[in-house]
């Protein structure tokens, strides 16, 4: 850091609060403005470049600080260190991962949910009302019926254990969380492409990753329905017991939507659990466009999803909804003396939250989604959906027409995925190479996967940002990278 | 709503971003120095109060918005219906949980996380590397080696439930991760005390609460060691495989901490695994005078607390450190094929945070943390804890001065359990009338629990703007109320 006066923080003898608050409220204003001009310089910055040695070593060094630091400093420290080295993916020309690129609504939001400070674990106050209201919201927009429950999580990942648990006690009873798990030989299904969060689920949960059977792909990439059918009908004769089937919306490699109308009608006929990882998938139903590849969502059990994907909400807000809102309580509610519910005073109003999944201590991350659906619209969100999906289409006529590239999925959504083709090399080799030199040079960030074993150039639209033109350029920036990397090699 | 003008939010054609940003930064401006004078005034404001039914029905109504909303609208109804209704545990005057008060530290850096908006789940940039300090320096307040690992979660629930994952892969092998729970016979003790968290912990991991060993207590509400000997001594004869203990650093109903050097050694001659719930007696650490009770945390094998109580982060900020870092990482980690690691670009820098935790999508809730221990440093926040303590020793001083009043619980760190007496009367309904009447009063917001059978007066000290005068108002509001009870009843 450059060397400079500094003046530690005068906080007041008896609290955290400042003897100045107008310095924190200039520091406020200058915050807001740097982060705008970040945000509006946003296109012509480098999407990610790697963190310099010095940089990573200031970071990394440093014990607990003790004594008071100066906020001037430390807000210096982070334009410095943090700011420049972020993950990227709020730049148009981020297209690696399935994440969102937050949105100045959202932004606001969290200075106010920051300042007002509640705990959403549950009580009586208006921001489990927000939260509430965010949850009717959720059901609406996937068909659910108005008294689904549901909560907000940090992400899918977590709304997804909280599904394989209620299923879990949809199967077993809830007196399974006294008595805990007996080598009952429970099983669930799923297909080769729905995000490992499941299977880790599957752990967490006691039932192992090992009784979740991955079933195949057909072309489009969808679970194999006849496949399905033919592993349930073998468990079920080796005297195991079929609970649950997890469909995708928007699966994380291709973008694949399992035939979620089939899945339901065959988890209703075989009186199993229907869950679906819809992550980013659910907010297809705000695009009338994509909103027929989803629409199985409204008959489901239960849904996980982000808003922070499609949604664009700042990290991190995850969303589980449950149709039977009873079991879905009964799966996570005990009541101890000090969360002793009180029909006046602030120890009102239950259900709560924490009734709905593990977390006691939950921050407001209801009122960053509460205030981006209430100012965007829905109709908003899902012209970015629908633009994301029209630019994946785009990408992939553009990578059909070039004889060098070899695309490896279907488009069903948002994700692209190809290689380039050059003879005597190793493919997979070179495509990681290319992929690491293009998130070097700063142009863009595609990622890679693996395609039915082969190494793939992965393209996932999901910025509100990305126009045609970012998406031309990542395609000629793979091109060009290609080009020299074989004159060279 | 007041009935006014609206101005849709322009958005622009192609993005989520504003035509004018000019706007969002006047609304920045405007909304943190609203949010300034709403901290500044907090001392003359009820510290809770019920919602209208008017304002509940505001928020209960209305479908999923649809078309664009007016910015300043949307902002003047979170005015007008949420800010006054808050939780009240910014409020100096609110004892009512373990909830920590928030600092403006804290608030702005949320404003700095939201607009940089990464996902922390992994990858190689610089908010990673912010989490891993503020992991070696928690690691560092524990008095663990600096390569112990951690993650920060939503809060203590989620750390325990890490922490008992961990627990049941050193148990029984990571292989439990594939096999899944086969009648087991593992169980866990704990005190009677202990957050029910940890129980919540035992049923989500396949185990059971059931297995949790609920141990009595001795006269200081610690953990009976004899009680717990002889339970394992019974579980081991049974054929059972005790495999972990929980000590309580801080329990929620009376402030009791465990002997957990005793613990430690008990859980090391037995084999077992040692871990500790220190929600927020963690933070006692900090402070020379009560560092001395909580030193055995030391020599835990994983410790679970919470950043957003006494260290007073904004919600939600808990952690989890483990000793083990390997075994950690081994009960969590997998790599799909989107999520493969490489030597360089943007996928490289493993192992991170989702190798240590449930979660994938992940907020940088590790900036308010940095920002807030970097800008106070850790001898003030120890001040802050300091200070409650002494608060409840002279609240227990009061209290005992009062022939009125009836002390139930030894004050150990800041926690004061009491409740009024009277003669001839319901003294549980009486006392839970008193704790709803003070509450709505606005004055003072206490909570109730219930020691050793009996309903109790709970008063928590926790927020770092509480004033000898807040504890004084409390209990003259707690007397007064008690006197216009009994006169009229």
């Amino acid at each position: 850091m450059r060397a400079s006066a500094t003046t530690p923080f005068q906080a007041a003898p008896d609290s955290l609060d400042p003897t100045d608050w107008n310095a924190v409220r200039a520091m406020g204003h200058r915050m807001v403005d740097d982060m705008v001009d970040m945000l509006t310089g946003l296109r012509e910055a480098p999407v990610w470049q790697p963190m310099p040695a010095e940089a990573r070593q200031a970071l990394r060094g440093g014990d607990l600080p003790t004594g008071p630091g100066d906020l001037d400093a430390v807000y210096r420290e982070f334009q410095a260190l943090v700011q420049p080295y972020g993950s990227g993916n709020i730049h148009p020309r981020f297209m690696g991962w399935v994440q969102g690129g937050g949105n100045p609504v959202g932004m606001l939001a969290e200075l106010l949910a920051a300042a007002t400070n509640p705990n959403l674990g549950g009580r009586d106050h208006a921001p489990i009302e927000v939260e509430r209201q965010v949850i009717r919201w959720a059901a609406q927009m996937l068909g659910f019926p108005m008294d689904a429950s549901g909560v907000l999580v940090t992400g899918a990942s977590m709304a997804n254990l909280i599904a394989v648990l209620v299923a879990r006690a949809h199967a077993l009873g809830t007196g399974v969380r006294r008595s805990g798990l007996h080598g009952r030989p429970l099983v669930a299904y799923t297909s080769l492409e729905t995000h490992n969060c499941v299977a880790r689920a599957m752990d967490m949960a006691g039932l192992g990753s090992d009784a979740l059977r991955l079933i195949g792909l057909d072309a489009q990439h969808r679970m194999d329905m006849g496949a399905l059918q033919a592993a349930l009908a073998q468990d079920r004769a080796a005297g195991l017991q079929p609970f649950l089937v997890v469909g995708s919306a928007g699966t994380v490699d291709t973008g694949a939507v399992d035939d979620l109308t089939a899945l339901a009608a065959l988890a209703r006929a075989q009186g199993l659990w229907f869950h679906v990882d819809a992550a980013y998938g659910a907010l297809a139903m705000l695009s009338p466009a994509q909103r027929p590849l989803v629409q199985g969502l409204s008959e489901a059990d239960s849904v996980a999803f982000d808003f922070h994907k499609w949604a664009q909400v700042p990290y991190d807000a995850g969303c589980v909804v449950v149709r039977d809102a009873a079991l879905h309580a009964a799966t996570f509610a005990s009541q101890p003396a000090y969360l002793q519910r009180s029909v006046r005073g602030l120890a009102g109003n239950q259900p709560w939250p924490t009734d709905f999944g593990p977390d006691l201590s939950r921050g407001f991350r209801a009122l960053k989604v509460w205030m981006t659906l209430k100012t965007y619209g829905t109709d908003k969100l899902g012209q970015v959906v629908a633009h994301n999906c029209s630019l994946a289409q785009q990408l992939a006529r553009l990578v059909d027409a070039q004889p060098q590239l070899e695309r490896l999925a279907p488009v069903t959504l948002n994700v692209v995925c190809f290689r380039v083709l050059a003879q005597g090399v190793d493919l997979d080799a070179l495509n990681a190479d290319i992929v690491a030199d293009v998130q070097e040079s700063g142009v863009a960030v595609p990622s890679t996967t693996r395609i039915r074993g082969v190494l793939a150039i992965r393209v996932a639209l999901v910025n509100h940002r990305t126009r045609l033109t970012d998406v031309e350029m990542l395609l000629a920036a793979v091109l060009s990278t290609a080009r020299e990397r074989l004159a060279s090699g």
